[in-house]
C-alpha cells in the first residue's frame, strides 16, 4: 500500500455515484490522514467519471471531520460538463457522515510552457545538500508516517527553527520525491502541495496547524524527477493563518500551487 | 435595490434549508451577475443559520452556470459546528439547477491587529488622484452595471493598458467604496475581492476572464472608509490563469484576500 497508485485506488459501485476506497494509514501526520492524500483519493474518483477531462486542474476542499484509516466511500456528482472542463462535487464519507467536501474542476493538462508567468522557482539549496525529513522529526512530538512515502528534503536555509532560531519569514522549502519511485502526476501533486511542516515553525510558533480549507491548482504535467516546493505564511492572527504553496518541476516550471486557511494557536 | 443589504436579502422558507432570494441586475458585469455578489447572497443565507458564527471567514466556490437576475433559491446545509467555526455547504439554484456551489467556514471576526503579517498594503496613488471607473468603460465592449453600485477608483500607475501600453506586470490596484454609502463588511468584501477588471488587460490580453473557481478569506472587520484592493496574475497558460487579490482597510490592515482560477483566451 506504500505505492501512491494503490493507496488512492477507487472501485466503482455499479456505475452509481459511489466508489469504495481504502484509506491507507501511511499517508498520515500522526494519527490524522493527510489532507492532500484525501483530495487525491477524491480526485481519482472524479477522474473516473470524467474520461474527457482526466486531470484535476483545480480543487477546493473543506475538512469537516478527520476520517479514520480503512474503508470509506467517495461520492462524486458531475455538476456540468463543457468543452474544456468538467465541474464535479465530491464527498468523502465514513459511517454515512461527510468527512471532506470538495469541488473539482477537471480538465486536460499538457506539458506546454506558459504564455506568461510571474512565478519563477524560488532560490533553493541543491537537493543533495538538503536534509531528509525523518518519520520521527525531533521535537515534533508526533510520528509522521507520510515521510515514509514522500521523500521530503528540507532546505537548510529555512531550518533555523530546528536549532531554536526561526527566521521569522514564515517560509519553508523542500525537494520532494515519491518513495515508491513513481513520477509526480496531477493527483500526487495534491499531496505535495500540503506536505511541508507548518510554516509557523519558522515564526517560532510550535504545534500543528490543522487545515480548515484548502484550494489547489495543477498547472501542467510535471517533468520526471523531483519537485521543488515552497510554502509561505501570509498573515497570522485571530487563531487563523493563510499559507500559499508553489511547486516547480525539474525543468523549473510551475506545476502546482495552493492556498490554505488553517487554525493556529499563538502562545500567549 | 442599489443598496447592498437589500440586494443580498434572503428570506427563510419555513425553517428548512432553503432561502428565497432576488438577484439584482445592478450587481453585474455585462449581462452576467457578479461572482462575488453571488457569494455574498449565499454567505448571507449561511450566516442566517449560524448565529454563533455570523461572519464569512473563508469560502470556496465553483461557478457552474451563470444565473439570471430575478428569483433564485439559496440552499444551505451545516456540515459541522464547532467552538470557533461552523462549516456550511451552500448552493444557488434556479429552475432546480445548481448555478453556484460553495463551501463556507463561518466564524466570528474582530478588528484586532494581526500577530504577524507579511502582507502590508501595496504602494498606491492617493484615492483622490485615481480614476473613477465608469459604467461604460472605454474599449471594454460591455456595460458594467457593477460600477454604479461599487465606486472603484483605479490607480493610474496601472492604467497603461487603457493607452495601449500595458505594463506587463499583470497588476491592477484600486480604491473602493460602496455607492450606497454603507461601510464594508465581511459580505460586501466578497464583492470587492473580485471587482477589478481582468488583470490580463495589463498583459495586453483583451477580453473577459470568467472565473471558474474562487476562494476568499475575510481576515477582520474593516475600519470605516474606503478599502485598497490589489489584484495580480500569477501565471497564464493553457487558456487558464490564476490571480491573487488582497484588500486593506483605511487603517492599512489586511481585511480580505482571494485567489481565483479563471479562463483566459490568449490571442494567437
Amino acid at each position: 500500500m506504500a505505492h501512491f497508485a494503490a493507496a488512492t485506488a477507487v472501485r466503482h459501485r455499479d456505475g452509481g455515484p459511489e466508489f469504495d476506497v481504502e484509506l491507507d494509514p501511511q499517508w498520515a501526520i500522526g494519527e490524522k490522514l493527510h489532507g492532500g492524500y484525501l483530495l487525491a483519493v477524491l480526485g481519482r474518483a472524479a477522474g473516473a467519471v470524467t474520461p474527457d477531462h482526466p486531470h484535476v486542474t483545480a480543487v477546493s476542499a473543506t475538512y469537516v471531520t478527520p476520517p479514520e484509516p480503512g474503508p470509506a466511500v467517495a461520492r462524486v456528482e458531475v455538476l456540468r460538463s463543457g468543452k474544456t472542463l468538467t465541474q464535479v462535487r465530491a464527498g468523502l464519507l465514513q459511517e454515512g457522515r461527510s468527512r471532506v467536501e470538495a469541488l473539482f474542476t477537471m480538465g486536460r493538462l499538457t506539458d506546454e510552457d506558459p504564455h506568461w508567468t510571474d512565478l519563477p522557482p524560488v532560490k533553493a539549496t541543491p537537493e543533495e545538500n538538503c536534509f531528509l525529513s525523518p518519520e520521527d522529526p525531533p521535537g515534533a512530538g508526533l510520528r509522521v508516517p507520510l515521510m515514509s512515502v514522500v521523500e521530503l528534503r528540507l532546505d537548510p536555509e529555512h531550518l533555523g527553527f530546528a536549532l531554536g532560531k526561526p527566521s521569522n519569514r514564515g517560509l519553508l522549502t523542500a525537494w520532494m520525491r515519491l518513495a515508491d519511485g513513481s513520477g509526480w502526476d496531477p493527483l500526487s501533486l495534491l499531496v505535495a502541495l500540503d506536505a511541508l511542516p507548518p510554516v509557523t515553525y519558522d515564526l517560532g510558533i510550535p504545534g500543528w496547524a490543522p487545515t480548515i480549507q484548502l484550494t489547489a491548482y495543477v498547472r501542467r504535467l510535471p517533468a520526471a524527477g523531483p519537485i521543488l516546493v515552497s510554502q509561505k505564511a501570509g498573515e497570522v492572527g485571530g487563531d487563523r493563518m493563510d499559507e500559499v504553496c508553489h511547486a516547480w518541476d525539474s525543468k523549473g516550471r510551475l506545476v502546482g500551487q495552493a492556498t490554505q486557511y488553517a487554525a493556529v494557536r499563538v502562545p500567549a
